[in-house]
This record gives structure tokens, C-alpha cells and sequence, in this order.
């Protein structure tokens, strides 16, 4: 880029300067736990003082990056991105941003490696086939996709949320309180992510000695709206659910419209379970038990995986999968007898 | 910029091409809606022939545009944030984002100018006080803000919600349903749209002949968290409100919990109404009467302005206000007899 810009900052430099050791900085960067506030900030500081990321929003850096994310920013999304763009600035790239309607379509992928100006791009749940990932990696364009739709090819970086354990524990929580009628409202089915949760979901029910049940299953756009529909097509069954596992949170709120509609109570009369651990979560009453996404630490993790593909390193494990953890709250229960 | 880039497209190319007027391009450039999705399909594709923005995310184009949100990007954030993307790859620009913490602090916009390769800002809600935004202006860098903390100096160009109005309009909804005493729940004293809506509220008491009662004010920070304390401590009022209005919806989300936890029935024993019209205020039951706040529309008109200040074109109006209007829906109802 023809923009003035000083230098690269080493890792090294920087942590000469706070006076710590270079584990520290990295940690940092990383954005880790065991790091106090203090260190952190002295780090930040160091950095500042050194020209590098923390100094301005154009600071001194090795190159643009290209985020793409084709859906609106809110909640789930949202929260990756701006993850990914504190993670940027500490490595001192500035984050290029597409987003949105315009940031759809399959000439946006093509027209990466053109760019002089942007050296690799973080894929945030990426519309297109497989094959369109293949094409671009065949071009040797650096890139991380997050949350991949399909299953990622061997060589494609990719960071995702334990999808199969996550929903597992979710399907578990609720046999272990007793449910055996349980129903599903999963995503779309060819998504790798409903896939995944629908295998867990499987698995815990084969755990507790249940087969799965076909009519109990659905698959939808991930919405409030169409987690309300299929609700009430599961709730018109002659034995309804008394529990249902949600693909999203928003699906979730969906349910809990839908039962409030017949007059059932959550969780005395249906237990609900979310998946992300939204905002939405916790704004609903009850409260809903969900799983919870580490969405921060996948947007780290994706700059982290990119940053080392540029820096030439070696990465052993170019798909990384991070925990998902239940977080029990009030919208599911013990398995009454049916109404 | 060194990166390769086709000309600037003009609009007049474009509508030559689409076989539209100019007005019609610019209509669709601006996310106006009186033209039908296939026009504006037909406008996109003719953009995307001549190589102009729509072509890709690093498409011909006279620069790139720094926006700024030094905050997550969920829900309110986000949605703008979207639609400024969506935009401004309309128009052919770059959107380099600086987002989350990593995008706070002065030095942010102090850097801004010395930036060759950033010929504009969008500054959302910036956390500096005015004076340093002056600064900015004196440099002579082009920059529009979205939705200013504090009364924005006349010279800088500013696009805002219409706060007065719309908190006017809830508390006269409340009025109207009968309630007296209501209770106001509001954002940081300092905060322009605290301040604005804060008038709008005791103007809508005085239509009704209504004193506004301090006891019943509380300014707290905009989360649920606060909004639930806060309403706490107007319950434990000797004569506590029958309506509470809230800074946003988030708040609201606060104040429906603690009203749960109090055994009030909402809207029967309290009325609520929240702020932005957020997905939160469709995900609560009872769901969310609210104000709505044209957010698209913000980010949209945000663009438009920096792109007529960018292309030398008088701007007779540097301070934009957007309509907002009530949305009602189950968190309101009639005043009833104090329980």
C-alpha cells in the first residue's frame, strides 16, 4: 500500500520495551486468561509507544486483512467480528470489512487474490460450495473460515465450535431430568453445524436408551419466526414433546412464543433448550439454558491461525474446534407426566 | 492507494448502462424505496458490468472510508454498522473498521489525517467529548458522526435519531392509556439522546397536566443489568409508578425481570415501553411496545453525507434527524388501581 507505514513491531521488541517476557505478549495478543489487567495494559502501552497496533486505527502493520461477513452484524456475528477486529489491531493489520447483502456473491472470493493491498481474509460462515474455497486456496490466497457451512476440505483453515459435543450435553441435561419425548428444531440440513448437532442430539438420546423419533425432527431457517412454526407443528403431534432442543437461541425465543400461545408453562409443562449463549439468553423469562459459543476466543483464534499462515510457520492443526460448554438456567425442568 | 483499481464508475455510466435515469441509480445508491427490487437488480448487475462497487469487495473506488464504533457490534451497533458496509461498497468505497475496545482512545482519531490511504470517517457514537472532534475538523479530514454523545458543533456533520420526538411519543402513549405516575429510566445524564428524550418525556406529562416527579427519574448505564436494579428501587417507592419508560430496549428486558421477580403482571400492574426497536423487543413476552429508531437508514444517510462532503458538493444541512415512531405492542395497556 502506498499509505506511509512504520515498520512491523516485533513480539520481541515489544516485550523488551513492557520489560516482560515474550510468552506475555503473546498471551496477550492471544487475548488469554492468565494475564492481569495491569500486564495487559503495560503491554498495550509498550506497544503504543513502539508505533505498533495499539497506536491508531492505521497503525504500523504487515498488511490488510479482509473480513467477510455476508449477513447483518448483530448478536452471533457481531460479537466475531469485533473480536477479530481488536485481535487485528493488536497484531497491527488493519481490518478491511465486508458485510452484509453486498458482501454475498461469488465474485467477492474471486477477487481476493487480485488485491495487492490485502494479504489474507478471515470467511465467516461462507455461503458458497466447498468447491468455490477449493479454487480460492488453489490461487495460494491465505485464509481462516469460521464456522464453515460445509465440511471444510483438508487444507483450509478452518475454527469452529464443538457443534456435536455441545449439543450432546444439551440432549443429555435433558434425559438425565427425565424427558424421552424430546424434539429437535434444528438448522438448515445440509449445514455442517446442524449436521453435528443432530448427531450429538442422537447420541445422548442413544444414552439414555431412546431411538429417535423421525416426526419429533425438524430443520429450519435459524429464526424466531421459524422456530414459532415448527413448535406448533410439533405441539399438534398426538403426543406432543415435553422437551424441545432449539438450533439457536433465537429458535428458542421462537419456542417459548409458541408454547406461551397454547398455554404451556416452561419448564413445568415443556423444557426449552437454546444454543450460543446470545443476549437473547438471558433476556427471556424464564431464562433460557443454552450452550454456550465461544464466539470471542474463535475470532482470536481465526487471526491467530491466519497470522501464523503468513508468517510462514508451520500449523500442525489447520482445523481447530473450540469447547462449547451447557449453561443450565431456567427454561428447562424434570419431565412432568402429559397434560 | 498502490492496489490496483479500475476508474471510478459515474452514475450516469451506470444508468446508461441499467437503461435507468440518473435518479433512479441514485435512488437505489441511497437505499430509497420507492424502486422495485428488480430495478434495483437491474442497477446492480449494470454497476457490477462497469466494474464499480458491486463487483467485489475491493472494487473500483475513490478510497476508503475509516468507521469507528469502539464498541461491540450486537444489535444496535451492528444493524448500523451493515448497513454503512452495504453503502459503501454501493458507492465503490473500502470500509476499513475499527471496532471494540482496540478502536478507543484519542490517538484513534489524532491518527486519522496522517492516514493517505483513508480519505474519510464514519465516527459512531465517539466516547471523546466535543472538543477533540473540533480538532479533528480543523485538520480539514472529512468525517460525519453517527448518533452524537454530546450536542455536535455546528460545523460537523452529524446524523441522529429523533430522540425528543420519539421518547414524546411513548410517554404520550402512556398518557393516554391513563397512566400519571410514570417513571423514567434513562441513559448517562451527559448523553445528548438522555438529554433529549429525557424532554421529550416531561413534555408529554405536561400535555397531560402532569408534574414530572424526580423520584421517579434514574439515570443508570444502558444495560438490563442496570434497568433491573433501577426499577427495583422505584417498586420499593411508597407509591410506586404504573409505567416505566427505558432508555432502550435493553433496559426494558431489566425492567420486565425485576417486574417479574415483584409478582407484577405486565401490563396489567406496569406498563413498559422500551427504545430502538430492537430483536429483543419481538424475543420478550409480553413483547416490547418501543420506539423505533431508523437504523439502516442512519448508516445509509451517514454515507450519503460524507460522500457529497468527499465529492466537494455543498451540504446545506450538517445535522441530520431521523424520524422515529412508536411501535406498540404487549408491554403496554390500560392504568389500573395501584395493587
Amino acid at each position: 500500500m502506498a499509505r506511509p507505514r512504520s515498520k512491523h513491531v516485533t513480539v520481541r521488541a515489544i516485550a523488551a520495551e513492557a520489560g516482560v517476557s515474550i510468552a506475555t505478549v503473546s498471551r496477550v495478543v492471544n487475548g488469554q486468561a492468565q494475564v492481569t489487567p495491569e500486564t495487559q495494559d503495560r503491554v498495550r502501552r509498550a506497544a503504543e509507544r513502539l508505533g505498533a497496533a495499539a497506536a491508531g486505527p492505521r497503525g504500523a502493520g504487515p498488511g490488510a486483512v479482509y473480513v467477510r461477513c455476508p449477513y447483518v452484524l448483530s448478536d452471533y456475528f457481531g460479537v466475531i467480528v469485533t473480536s477479530i477486529a481488536d485481535t487485528l489491531a493488536l497484531h497491527g493489520r488493519d481490518l478491511v470489512l465486508g458485510a452484509g447483502e453486498s458482501a454475498q456473491g461469488a465474485h467477492v472470493l474471486a477477487a481476493l487474490p487480485q488485491d495487492r493491498g490485502i494479504v489474507g481474509a478471515v470467511l465467516i460462515l461462507p455461503p458458497e460450495p466447498g468447491g468455490e474455497l477449493q479454487e480460492l486456496r488453489a490461487t495460494g490466497f491465505p485464509f481462516v473460515v469460521v464456522d464453515p457451512r460445509t465440511p471444510p476440505p483438508r487444507d483450509i483453515a478452518s475454527v469452529s465450535a464443538a457443534n456435536f459435543a455441545g449439543a450432546r450435553s444439551a440432549t443429555a441435561h435433558l434425559t438425565a431430568l427425565g424427558h424421552r419425548r424430546i424434539g429437535i428444531i434444528g438448522g438448515p440440513r445440509e449445514w455442517l453445524a446442524s449436521q453435528s448437532r443432530l448427531a450429538g442430539h442422537t447420541s445422548a438420546l442413544a444414552d439414555s436408551g431412546t431411538l429417535p423419533a423421525a416426526e419429533l425432527r425438524r430443520s429450519v431457517e435459524p429464526t424466531a419466526e421459524h422456530g414459532y412454526r415448527a413448535a406448533h407443528e410439533l405441539f399438534d403431534l398426538p403426543e406432543r414433546p415435553t422437551a424441545l432442543v432449539a438450533f439457536n437461541d433465537k429458535v428458542a425465543v421462537g419456542i417459548l412464543h409458541a408454547a406461551h400461545e397454547r398455554g404451556l408453562r416452561v419448564p413445568a409443562d415443556l423444557s426449552v433448550v437454546g444454543f450460543d449463549d446470545s443476549d437473547l439468553s438471558r433476556s427471556t423469562l424464564p431464562t433460557l439454558t443454552t450452550v454456550r459459543q465461544p464466539l470471542e476466543e474463535m475470532g482470536r483464534l481465526a487471526v491467530s491461525l491466519l497470522t501464523r499462515i503468513l508468517e510462514g510457520h508451520t500449523v500442525d492443526t489447520l482445523h481447530i474446534e473450540l469447547a462449547t460448554h451447557l449453561v443450565p438456567r431456567d427454561s428447562t425442568g424434570p419431565a412432568g407426566t402429559l397434560a
